[in-house]
Formats: C-alpha cells, structure tokens, sequence
C-alpha cells in the first residue's frame, strides 16, 4: 500500500466505494465523476503508478485487468452497445491519481477525439 | 489473417504503414488520421475483434501490446510528458476497425471527458 494513495485505500477497504466486481488481483468500482451513464474503473490492488511502469512480473495481472474489463462491460450492460477503455499518464495524459487504473465508459456515445 | 481487415494487410505487410515498433507479436504505427502530434495505433499481429473478445490464452499477448505502448512512448518522446491510451469497442465505443487496437495519444494536453 502506497502512503496517501486513495485507490490503495479503496483497495484496503478504508475508503468507501461502488464496487462492481473485484477478485484476488483487482478491483472494479464507479468513478465519483462519472463521464458517461457507465463509467467503472478497474484497477490492481497492486500499487503501480501508471501503464510506463508496468514490468512483465506484471504480465498476470494486466491479463485480469482485460478479463475485469469484460467483466464490468457484461455486469453493465454495455457489452453489447459498445464501451471506451482509457488509461492516462502523466500531465499530458491527464492523470490525477498515480495508482493504474483503467476507465471503462458506456451507455451513450463517446466522441472523437478521446480528449 | 481476417478477410478484408486493413490492419491484418498491414501486419502481413500488403498495405503501407509508417512503423514505430514491431516484434513478433505486435505491430506499432502511425494513425493516419492523428488526433494528436503523436498517435500510434499498438495492433497485435494475431487478428481479434476488439477488447471483450480476448480470451485467456492471449494473455501473453495482452502484456506484448501492453510493452509495445511503452517502447511506443519511449520511440516519439512522450513517456515524460504523459499519453492516454484508448481502447474503442463496438458502436458507443466509435471502434472503426474491428481488428483490436490500442491507440497511444500525446504531444498535447488531452481533455476530459474522453470523448
């Protein structure tokens, strides 16, 4: 657990969340500002920063990442319509919380460019 | 290789690409129609539908896209400066070629909402 992080509090059951699906290597919750009618985020209980700091140790985990991914788009109900999976870095990336985590949004349709 | 599917004549090399990164399970290219100073598609050579249609045997190749986007990042200059990476699926998602591939977007500030 990271000193002050707040995704590995949420991990840590100490701050409180909508979770829609977690297992032994992820948790999938509802972001508080919510972009889209869906907007889930699925991140490791792992603290890693961002997508640049991942290591192929970490080859298992960013496969139960994809497999949450699909998880929350069918527990959704967006599988079908369609979704837009997201992962910022850095400054220009728009990153605001440094734990990886990947923003799964459906339920209307997103626009292009992404951002 | 999936008739029809542009970015399968891409891997095999029977339609013109400008490469940024390839080994032997990924291939890295610019977008031809840039959203951002830098947008490179990240496309595994393996032809997928899209994000939900991963199954667990391509965890392997999960992690390949996924060390492509940093060797990506590192090639055009951007991992200090922050990227989003965007996966499209299906219709609300904008996804447009139904070949499974993670853009990698940077040189400027993205906005938020994602699209």
């Amino acid at each position: 657990m990271a000193q002050g992080c707040i995704f590995c509090r949420i991990v840590e059951g100490e701050s409180p969340a909508r979770k829609v699906y977690e297992d032994e290597a992820v948790v999938a919750f509802h972001d508080i500002a919510p972009q889209a009618p869906v907007h889930v985020l699925v991140i490791p209980r792992k603290h890693i920063p961002s997508v640049l700091e991942l290591e192929e140790s970490d080859a298992p985990l960013v496969w139960a990442i994809h497999r949450a991914i699909r998880e929350v788009a069918q527990r959704t109900g967006i599988a079908e319509s369609g979704l837009r999976v997201v992962t910022n870095c850095g400054k220009d990336g728009h990153q605001t919380v440094f734990h990886l985590h990947y923003h799964v949004l459906g339920g209307r349709g997103l626009g292009w460019p992404p951002g």
